[in-house]
């Protein structure tokens, strides 16, 4: 293969055919075309685009790169949720067990922190002993057997997307929509789902924060998933500010398993129960999104849910006990209570800085091979709207060491912003629902959290 | 340095600091920046260009990156030509004795054949013992003693760029006006010159074919001369038919020799001449273009440019006898006289089908380690828009053995266009005179070959 005549057509803005997509991707992954040459043809695909044909031949190019979860004569509905990433988004870890305990199978294959925003697998490995390495024949048994796993990517799924993943990463082109899309469908579709929902954050401290950019990976997404028989739709929430209170691998954890019992704040459930209604729906579990909801609302109300999560945490190599015990899961020691210092209102709370701060604190990767401390973090009582009078406290810094809790109080306080005049309200919590057939807006507004 | 910042910003149409062009470029060379960093770089160059200060910052680190031609205390002005490569063009064989006979000194160093395109290392080579590589002591030693030097570019002399341009072919970022012009013009400003004149080529034979493209190029290499104190001249010319008769190495060498002697063809001597009048110009030898001329014309005609090239013969290891005998240099032996099979006008002679043919030929280089074949080629009698007849000859091939003269034969009938009515002329032969002012069209007309 003349790889270089590929390069100059796909600068010309021509197309590359998908048998040429196909092998490209196949010598790519064996080592015979080198790094320089994707380096530049995923710089001219980052400017000049692809076509839809295009798109679905580098996706199907790199699910045949590796292995597929096989799930021959399983008949309950398999499900899966992805989200494009967040700061105090744990919704998939009382999503997974809720989903699961209403009847659709959940084979959930998560990441790790990346950049500013947290990771599933990072949040679950706070609870000790709890194993995300599982082989692909594990994951098969427990969702056959309990109807849920929570692992990582094994190294058998979408191997060339792992290889370009990390040369689009040092070469700039991984915001490119159609690079993202093909990213994250390729180890998606490997899953061997009968349905998909996606939750697309927007706003500040989301991956792609403007709206339309938002929608457009979110119609890719469902292009890619619809046309190879995964029925996906796709929800578009807000990351203008952190999702529930608290930020941080064990907070968080304790924060989800205190949703499992009831006991979540209301913007982490809402978000919760409208990806879970979505997922009953492609699941054919009901047809009815408000039936639907009532019988996610009862899983949690029953306990059902919770006894789920504790199937999975005993399955996966935890003690399950921590499920009713969420303060033993250990977090920092140094802890501090920032206070407002005037009175006001929160018109702001950045997420991104609280993203950042968490890495900085100890508590995400600067490298892939960095160890990480789950306990460090924040849990921030304010919302933006709230009224709030000067020495009421706005949140808890946890560090694990007088330096981490000093680098907590400084970023706490630089990300909320207090002003004096009422603010804008902001954005809804969920915009829009975009199926195959386009985006719609539902917004549930962000005063009904 | 994050080389990956500095990819994003010239991915989002930014520009780069002189202070990273040249760390990058530093970095480049010395291997702690990668080829995937590069490439991508470099398409994003390709697709959103560069501006004036990044690119005089990128020819500036390229020059940095090796050694320059030093001649502190050599009066003579040094002046360059450069050809941006075409079919036939032997004039640098002409030029470089003719203009060092006229009391210009020229440090040339020339290239080797790439893509369908000669060079004038492998000319010089099809003499007997005739060394090109010679290392910049030798050089500046030549250029001092007899005003002329002809040799390869040094590993010395702009690593950098030898690296980039590896990576550039590899990565179909060849053809981008910067990148080119730093490529030619880091090389070129690292001789030590005190003029240059360039020869770009234009028409369907010609690296960049379109007359604005040519044009944009002339101008963006001058730019880069004149701010680092080299006044830079261009002259385009055609590149739609072959320059000349002959095509091939030692073929050319024998027209040069014959040129030298006042036995060129009409279109290479123009264009030799012309070339040569803006180096005696540039380098204060006359400030008159006419008085120029007849000092280049008299040089030909009193023989003083042959016995200059004597003298670079002798100097670099050949027998300087050749000069006279140029039917003693070897050519291919399998010929065959290649007749037009209609009565007609030659409309076409396709210069990029004959390069390509001399390649296939085993006279250039598939690969940078291939021997060749120096005796290999054509020589075209026809020229476009002359009279022929039935039966008349249009060209005879010169093949090394059978298969080579009938791959010859069978391109140089498909190459040779004759048709019925009197077609419309070629391109002028000397269209536009480039300098820092711009473009002034000053067509020699075709016919005046």
């Amino acid at each position: 293969m003349l790889v270089t005549t590929l390069i100059e057509r796909k600068r010309d803005g021509g197309e590359l055919r998908p048998d040429e997509w196909s092998q490209l991707i196949a010598e790519y992954t064996r080592g015979s075309v080198e790094d320089y040459h994707l380096a530049a043809l995923l710089m001219a695909v980052y400017l000049n685009g692809m076509t839809p044909a295009e798109l679905g031949a580098l996706t199907d190019a790199m699910i045949r790169s590796g292995a597929r979860l096989d799930f021959t004569g399983h008949v309950v509905p398999r499900i899966d949720k992805h989200s494009t990433g967040g700061v105090g988004d744990k919704v998939s870890l009382v999503l997974a067990p809720l989903a699961a305990s209403c009847g659709v199978a959940v084979p959930m294959m998560s990441g790790r922190g990346l950049g500013h925003t947290g990771g599933t697998l990072d949040k679950l490995e706070s609870i000790p002993g709890f194993r995300t390495k599982l082989t692909l024949d594990e994951a098969k048994r427990l969702v056959t057997k309990i109807g849920v796993a929570m692992m990582g990517q094994t190294p058998e799924i979408a191997p060339a997307d792992r290889k370009l993943y990390a040369l689009r990463d040092a070469t700039a082109t991984v915001e490119a929509i159609p690079l993202i899309a093909a990213s994250i469908m390729s180890k998606k579709l490997a899953e061997g789902l009968n349905g998909l929902v996606l939750d697309v954050k927007r706003g500040s401290g989301a991956f792609l924060p403007e709206l339309e950019r938002g929608i457009e990976l979110a119609s890719t997404m469902i292009a890619l998933g619809e046309e190879r028989g995964c029925p996906t739709v796709a929800l578009l929430t807000a990351m203008d500010r952190p999702l529930g209170h608290a930020c941080g691998n064990a907070l968080e954890t304790r924060e989800a398993l205190r949703a499992l019992r009831g006991e979540g704040p209301a913007d982490l459930m809402e978000v919760t129960y409208a990806l879970t209604v979505e997922m009953l729906l492609l699941g054919d579990v009901s047809d009815d999104p408000v039936a639907a909801r009532a019988l996610a609302e009862s899983a949690i109300a029953s306990g059902r849910a919770a006894e789920k999560f504790r199937e999975i945490v005993a399955a996966q190599g935890g003690d399950p006990g921590v499920v009713d015990a969420p303060r033993t899961l250990a977090v920092g020691t140094h802890t501090h209570v920032v206070e407002s210092t005037k009175a006001g209102y929160v018109a702001q709370i950045e997420p991104r800085a609280i993203g950042k701060a968490i890495v900085a604190m100890g508590g995400g990767r600067q490298r892939v091979e960095d160890e990480i401390d789950h306990g460090v973090g924040f849990v921030i009582d304010a919302k933006p709207g709230d009224r709030v009078e000067r020495g009421q406290a706005l949140g808890t810094v946890f560090g694990r060491d007088v330096q981490t809790r000093d680098l907590g109080i400084r970023t706490l306080i630089d990300a909320i912003t207090i002003v004096e005049q009422e603010p804008d309200p902001p954005l809804p919590l969920i915009s829009h629902r975009v199926t195959r057939e386009g985006a719609v807006a539902t917004a549930v507004r962000s005063d009904e959290q």
